[in-house]
């Protein structure tokens, strides 16, 4: 038999409407599975059982399709009232907002109920928390969203939140096995959230099905669920992108990928071969620059009263990048994202869908190293909507993801094309 | 005799230099002239006396030029650790952030000392707070960053930070009589700010003297003191903008305005009547959509939990302009909003400077309506830097505010122009 936790909310919330389950009965079994799961994985900051517990028991009273009772997890950078954001450090169990973020006072509103929070890396940076990949807890989770992806992985929760500035929605989500997705830039609200590079953080969704993460994007922007649509990819004109880093990838990851060029190919699918490699080259470059600048002044904060208790990496990181841009150099890079921001929407005119790697390959083993991101800088800096499907397997068993990118503003064809994308593997 | 808190921040820190001041003086004079003048103008929610007085000492005795010693008043929406955050409102008392706004944490490395919170509008929108124009007390100090610009023009304290999305440190600057300064977007940081629309909030500086706005500037952004060039204003090429909303000014702007322009030209400066009314009129209503759509979802813990404790004027402003935009009209509007930036931008290739309203005229009588922004909108959501100076009287004796506007990035040419201006008038 089926344990609720193992639902995806779409399914479970089908069961509550015929009656089958209650949200009580959903909220317990995903506090039960994290008892029995989170010792090893580490996926959790804070728990807030009693209080799930209580508003899960509310909203079955209430019987009230407004009210739809879905257990989620919160990135621990994002505000959630009452309970600590200790943003990845030791030093902020003392940090105790007493305003939600804006999107989890919207998700609240719909009846969303916080489970509590997970374990990002430090300040939303590299430097690791206690987090493993629950695939095999040798493994890294990847970062920043690493709580996030393990407990949707490990199926304590059905969705979890996540941001991404560069790699920590998509990577997490394709090293943990699970469906991550990074919307249009600017997309969901991101007041309440520890800005990174505000010109470039998104708040985004990981889940275990795109049902999943169509229903919670439609309750984050506040509109009616939005429908999947059926497409036939035949209709659609697919770039499929290698990027000038196509070598640093493993075996597994380019075998798979261009099996998958081929197979449509043969299938009369329209995906040709598209070089982006001078945008993305400029954009790893712009991207440390622009990131860089605006961490630094982000958390200034804690550079200037918890510098001794900051990690190395993010000193010697994105900090020290910081560092080397002044105001003149941040306000010419801005001007130059934006010629990019032009470049690739004329990319878009001619391409529907762009398929590429989501990761360099499977999770690297340790958790001292969340792996690299640079399959991921060009859509978070260009601010398109991006998602990783968990297709194929590495030479370690670990998962790999594909990464499926559309347009800026294509958020619902992105969805749409990828449940057709998915169902093809499943 | 003049008083230590007549002083700008500049002349105050020369003469601690020379050491015939102390910052200890200067920050109790500060305070001194706060006791006597409060009871009226009302320009602060919190004031923070004995750390003011304790930091001041502090660094008096390290006697490092690194710690300048300035006081300096923060607008409510903008978290000052261990100091309350009111935000406008009558129930977030409470709300006592542990960590500074990035922008703070800038200030105080650099040695200056916050007084205290000044008075915002109700979450940074249009229902005043309690503040008062220092010129004359039935009349009102503008807003959203009233008690910043009232602190400032009564000498209350040398410089205030406030912020704008509308019009809400230009018009308050002219309406009290000081200058106002919104940088370009995005120059300087806004983690630890209630965001009301964050594609458009900017942190503003409020002052008594170009110098003072300049110096402020270099702190925020961290670097060394820039230098304000001698500019001959026939060298460069000036726009006057009379803007679609002339005619909704009062005589006292148009004619002082009008003067200037046939003056300019008499006196051979290089200033040409310049047409935006079609790019205004689109800003104004790009304006409502972005800002409305952002502000409803930034204010969300606000208006589900606090519905009732909000004041109307906010419920059916700009939360009402937002329950009126979905997604899909957002994302345009974002779309409009590049195409109105890359215009502007053509427009500024042509002109160093545009000179314009700051206002529709002098404060109006009561403290219920802060006045109009008709005149701050456009510049706002383009992003362009502008800066205020009061050169005029209205006929209530009021003053009346010039405004100044360069291209984005800009920033340093505007303060230079600005000061050059300024000097015409003095």
């Amino acid at each position: 038999m089926t344990e609720p936790y193992e639902l995806c909310a779409s399914d479970a919330i089908k069961q509550i409407q015929n009656k089958t389950l209650s949200i009580h009965e959903w909220v317990l079994s995903c506090l039960k599975r994290i008892k029995e799961k989170e010792p090893q994985v580490k996926a959790w900051a804070y728990l807030d059982e009693d209080n799930a517990l209580n508003k899960a028991k509310e909203y079955d009273e209430l019987k009230s399709k407004d009210k739809v009772g879905i257990p989620f997890g919160v990135k621990d950078i994002i505000d959630v009232a009452n309970l600590p954001s200790g943003l990845g450090t030791k030093f902020y169990n003392h940090n105790i907002p007493i305003r939600d973020a804006g999107s989890i006072a919207i998700a609240k509103n719909y009846g969303c109920i916080t489970l509590g929070k997970t374990v990002t890396t430090e300040l939303g940076h590299r430097a690791p928390g206690p987090t493993a990949n629950p695939n095999n807890i040798e493994y890294t989770p990847g970062g920043s969203s690493s709580g996030s992806a393990a407990a949707v992985a490990d199926m304590m929760v059905p969705i979890c939140l996540g941001t991404q500035t560069t790699g920590s929605v998509i990577r997490p989500a394709a090293y943990c096995g699970v469906i991550g997705y990074k919307p249009t830039y600017g997309d969901f609200d991101k007041s309440g959230i520890l800005p990174n590079s505000p010109s470039i953080d998104t708040l985004g969704i990981m889940s275990r099905s795109i049902e999943d993460i169509s229903l919670f994007r439609s309750i984050l922007l506040e509109e009616k669920n939005i429908i999947l649509k059926n497409i036939d990819l035949k209709t659609i004109k697919i770039g499929f992108v290698r990027t000038p880093n196509w070598e640093d990838t493993d075996n597994e990851t380019k075998n798979n990928l261009e099996d998958l060029f081929n197979n449509f190919q043969s299938d009369k699918i329209n995906i040709i071969e598209l070089n982006l490699d001078d945008i993305m080259n400029a954009s790893n470059k712009l991207h440390i620059d622009i990131s860089g600048y605006e961490f630094k002044r982000s958390i200034s904060f804690e550079r200037f009263n918890h510098h001794d208790q900051l990690s190395e990496v993010l000193r010697n990181g994105r900090l020290n990048d910081g560092y080397n841009v002044n105001n003149d150099l941040y306000q010419k890079a801005l001007k130059e994202l934006n010629i990019l921001k032009n470049k690739m929407d004329l990319i878009f005119d001619d391409f529907d869908l762009i398929i590429t790697p989501s990761a360099p390959g499977e999770a690297l083993k340790g958790l001292e190293f969340t792996g690299s991101a640079i399959f991921n800088t060009a859509w978070s800096l260009i601010g398109n909507p991006c998602l990783t499907l968990p297709l194929f397997k590495g030479k370690n068993g670990l998962p790999i993801g594909c990464q499926l990118v559309t347009k800026v503003g294509n958020d619902n064809q992105l969805l749409s094309y990828s449940k057709q994308f998915h169902s093809l593997f499943i």
